[in-house]
């Protein structure tokens, strides 16, 4: 007796004997071998090609002839002819083994295939989404042994999927008939299954689907909201977008939204109509830009912090601006999306919401734990998620601190006179020249310097318009490194600091660093003084951690947020934003928040991960620490009024100036290296 | 050492013995004895009342002194001031075991009490609501330990209640805050847990709720929705009330409504608010009535037929009128009121919709089962469930076969010439003398017959103003009976039937009951052509379940139907609307549907029990059984063509009339037994 033929997938090595005509689909499934199928065999959806190893294979001891797998038959014929099979691919469902045979699954036929991260290092996404599309054949109705259609099509989706009690929302239902019966007894059907909730059906399509199905990872900030809109069967990120938060009228950082809900009866209401609209227009337009349909978007995670979660969930948010803060509820939420009246998308779409970690640790801080992974560092890792209100995590393997901190809108671009929203025209980047005090600046949507040649050209559609967050932190800082401003945070005089650029205003002096006789961008004194405010709150919550941590400094820095990977770390340092470090030891992952929502969108054991971590992370309260209040007034001085910053000291050397008039010290210009 | 008193508790028998000082509460809940509570042993909520028994017990072995429990306290004292203890009574939270004692638990301490109904003798209700009030006290937050007010509600529901998992919708979630701090950390909640769901927040009071919670059984007939509002506490139906179908206006009976689905696009749509509206004024009007909050109506069961059942859930019915009739889900459905757009009742109310037993059968049929428990019986048991769609169950301890019958609306006093709906001043019952052919009758709200002295005064409130179902079965069994109308369903003229109460119109002849120059009530042809074709679509449902049986006659038929009980059982059967049984054999179950919605409301487990019932009914179509049209011509004579009666024989004797001029037989008049 011959033994039946050995088959061998790679790239897992799973290998088996299976008789002579058995489909390779089979093999994999029963080997566990990640081959995916929509279609579950019947060589509709092509998202089983496999590509067979032919030649010798010395380490297998295997040697495969051409005819290991059956000739091409009629189906995969057809769908090459219909959409082009690449070069030496076959359909899973269709070839069948012959003799021994090594299978290579391409990662594009890997259900469980790792989605590269543009924009960061520290954790790829193994796709595994919550919603999946499945084609099923549906027994047609009997008479005589009466059954709904939902109770076929569920005994179908155990027979097919080995999917067991599947639920239908009422309009999910309402359209089962119709589509059954258009589609001759075959549906695909969306389904959600996450790691908390029995099945649900989300969608039905009469026959086999092509569409795709999409979810949404929202970041849901004070001051903008950014959503990125996925393939949840590519992971691709289709399209990202953003929005201000309208919530801003009601007050621009989360305190002045608290109190505008006491003040006014109704105000929370207000609010989270008003969130609710904006997520809407959001959601609305991310999926016509993408020309999709409205109900292929079939899932959202969102992320968010406390306050914002208590105003997008209708709950009043007033307990969060009053000791001890305490939330309506902290678990992680599983909701349709239909009970936020997110309407914009798929009727039956689900929306999960990360947990909160406490009162004034949200959602969005579990995210950039999911994202960041502190805990599963050795280094002692800070991560500093800058936005209107900060996310603060410091940890490493054996311990995660967490706090918030109300840093307020202005490295954001608001609350600064020449501020403005990242977008095409503003000012992202600029140098002084330490001599001649003359700035050069480079603008969004241009790569050139403000001092090269074309630069004019370049920028004549959109013109240079303002200073976003990452361009507000570097012109401070700059403007420090050139002896512009001192330690104290006050701007010198153009006599004092020695250039016209420096003009009076009011009683304090600006800096131009721009002036086409329509347009002036300066930074005023004001400007300096929100950014000095934003910056002391962030230092102090990060230092608040390592106190509680014992440590006088930590081993590296993860710069976040939504314009995180915009921040220059240098110039960070010598604003004081971030503790002293090695400039190689801080790096910038982006949007953080919206990477954790992103993995928990396309990965739902990162769900059940985080809803686990949350739980080890220890919380510190800065609202109520009095220790907050002393690090927040020593690091109101650039960098610092006390805390050494050596590591910076090694790279720049910041001028020793005070233009303070009273210390009879204004115009005085020392150099010498800080201590 | 002396043992521990030993505590017996009445009617149970359970016994055990306990430290002394513990209360008895306590003992009861350690021994599994069906004690109330609702506020968890704080002397607040009064249901744990308990009544020592004092002096000796010889079949027990015991003597109980006067001071076995430990004497009054502060809190009975004060409880018994304010609201006024029973003699004897005492809070079993309060009074401790001190020595041996007998403790009789009264009925209204029971949780699990006997709900008694009035109407019928089928089966007793054991209380046991799915919502449920518990007072619960739930820890303050703490700041360095921080976590949601649900997570610490539900930490003390498992701690005082042993409630694992309660999840919160997103408006009872918005209210929890307030109410803790409103009750300082003491709230009542209502949760609802059924035998599929997990546990579900669907209101929360500040500290005690006092105001009880309550239920709807409804029964969405085709022609008439009646709701039952009980007190999920006591099990009492507080108010019952009913209300047209406003869909009567697409359609009368269930078939012209799928077509009017079928020609109009958008008709189902349209028929679906008409029942969803109908039914927001029904609840507002009872909650109204019973002078109720609307927040204090937590649930509801619904049960209707298929179509009526597809209509409120939003789905297109028009796969119920053509072959196979397949339902879109027959399973029972457990959803938010508000998934139904029902909202004149909490906003968190859940709904629970009994099964569907097939295209035809719906859940009507089911609560029929439920209620009568056919399957249950000894004797082969009919179950005849008039309405505008009559469901029949035929069965006994070995197999239930069931069907349902299109009668349309004729039994409910529609299509009929001076019908109406039982209301006051409605004829309900009416007798004719067989010798003078003069009517006497009785009308809704006066229990005087009208050749009574007293009648024209008592009905000068109300009027006569028509005739409603029970009033119409009655008049065509008594016309047949005194000679009026032939076997065939004629009706004599003045001068065959020798009287001057029967009067042309038109081609054909009237009876006049009632005339009082202002109104005449009669009954014409066209009205016994319409009980004929109603009565004779009963029969032949009935009959095609006999034949499936293999039976030609049945030991005991029950009427049910919402007038089911006002049906006079000799009526019925000299109409031929039941097979022939001796009259004893016959009862009238009132509104079985409406019951077994009751049962379900008040009993969590018969939820259960009929979702596995109905799994073990034999359907039976009788839209496509070609036998269904032979019963039913032959059914069609008054009591029938062919089949014999001779229980109804043995004690009516039908006058062998014939009024057909063309047979010449007119105006002779013979009396002979049936054969």
């Amino acid at each position: 007796m011959v033994a039946d033929p050995l088959v061998v997938f790679m790239p897992s090595g799973k290998r088996g004997h299976f008789p002579v005509g058995t489909p390779v689909l089979t093999a994999a499934r029963r080997l566990g071998v990640d081959l995916d199928s929509v279609c579950g065999g019947r060589g509709i959806c092509s998202k089983c090609q496999v590509s067979p190893g032919i030649g010798s294979f010395p380490k297998l001891g295997l040697t495969v002839t051409e005819d290991a797998l059956s000739p091409w038959n009629a189906v995969e014929a057809r769908y090459d002819e219909k959409r082009g099979l690449k070069p030496g691919r076959r359909l899973g469902c269709q070839a069948t083994i012959q003799k021994d045979v090594v299978i290579d699954v391409p990662e594009g036929s890997q259900v469980h295939r790792q989605v590269v991260r543009k924009d960061a290092t520290a954790r790829e996404i193994t796709l595994d989404a919550a919603t999946r599309l499945m084609l099923v054949s549906v027994d047609e109705p009997d008479m005589h042994t009466p059954t709904g259609d939902l109770e076929r099509l569920n005994r179908a989706l155990k027979a097919q999927w080995n999917l067991d009690g599947v639920t239908a929302p009422l309009p999910v239902l309402a359209k089962l008939q119709g589509a059954l019966r258009k589609g001759d007894w075959s549906v695909t059907v969306a389904i959600h299954h996450d790691h908390r909730d029995t099945p649900r059906l989300v969608d039905v399509w009469p026959g086999f689907y092509e569409g795709g199905i999409y979810g949404l990872a929202i970041d849901l900030g004070s001051t903008t909201i950014a959503a990125h809109l996925c393939n949840l069967q590519t992971g691709e990120v289709v399209l990202s977008s953003g929005i201000m938060n309208p919530q801003i009228r009601f007050g621009e950082d989360l305190m002045s939204r608290v109190s505008y809900a006491m003040m006014n009866p109704g105000g929370d209401v207000e609010m989270t109509r008003a969130v609710r609209e904006a997520l809407n227009v959001l959601i609305e337009e991310l999926i016509a830009d993408a020309k999709l349909e409205p109900r292929a978007v079939v899932e959202a995670v969102i992320v968010c912090n406390p306050v914002m979660h208590h105003l997008l969930l209708g709950i009043d948010p007033v307990e969060l601006g009053q000791a001890p803060f305490a939330l309506a509820t902290s678990s992680a939420l599983s909701l349709a999306m239909q009970e936020l009246e997110l309407t914009a998308l798929n009727p039956a779409a689900r929306a999960y919401l990360l947990p909160c970690i406490a009162g004034h640790v949200g959602a969005d801080a579990a995210a950039v734990a999911l994202s960041e992974a502190p805990g599963q560092q050795e280094a002692l890792t800070l991560v500093v998620d800058v936005g209107t209100n900060a996310e603060i995590l410091l940890g490493d393997r054996t311990k995660v601190l967490a706090c918030s901190s109300p840093t307020g809108p202005a490295f954001e671009g608001a609350q600064i006179s020449s501020g403005q929203r990242a977008a095409p025209g503003a000012i992202e980047a600029i140098r002084i020249d330490p001599d001649t005090k003359e700035p050069r600046f480079r603008v969004i949507g241009c790569d050139l310097w403000s001092d090269e040649d074309g630069f004019d050209a370049a920028t004549k559609a959109t013109g240079i318009t303002g200073i976003c967050g990452s361009g507000i932190i570097e012109a401070v800082a700059e403007m420090r490194m050139a002896g512009l401003v001192d330690a104290s945070g006050l701007i010198g005089s153009a006599e004092q600091a020695g250039t016209p650029r420096l003009q009076p205003e009011g009683r304090t002096q600006v800096y131009v660093i721009y002036d086409d006789g329509d347009r002036r961008i300066t930074v005023t004194q004001g400007d300096i003084r929100a950014i000095q405010l934003a910056k002391s709150a962030l230092y102090a919550g990060a230092r608040l951690l390592m106190d509680a941590r014992g440590v006088d400094r930590v081993e590296r820095i993860v710069l976040a947020g939504a314009f995180g990977a915009h921040i220059s770390p240098l110039h960070a340092m010598v604003l004081g934003m971030i503790p002293d470090a090695r400039l190689e030891d801080v790096s910038s992952a982006g949007n953080a928040a919206g990477t954790g929502a992103r993995i928990a969108l396309l990965n739902r054991a990162a769900r059940a991960e985080i809803e686990e971590t949350v739980t080890r992370i220890q919380k510190v309260e800065t609202a109520i620490e009095p220790r907050f209040q002393d690090h927040f007034v020593a690091a109101n001085a650039l960098p610092h009024a006390s805390d050494p910053f050596p590591e910076l000291s090694k790279i720049v050397t910041l001028p020793d100036v005070s233009f303070n008039q009273a210390g009879q010290e204004g115009g005085r210009q020392r150099r010498r290296k800080r201590s």
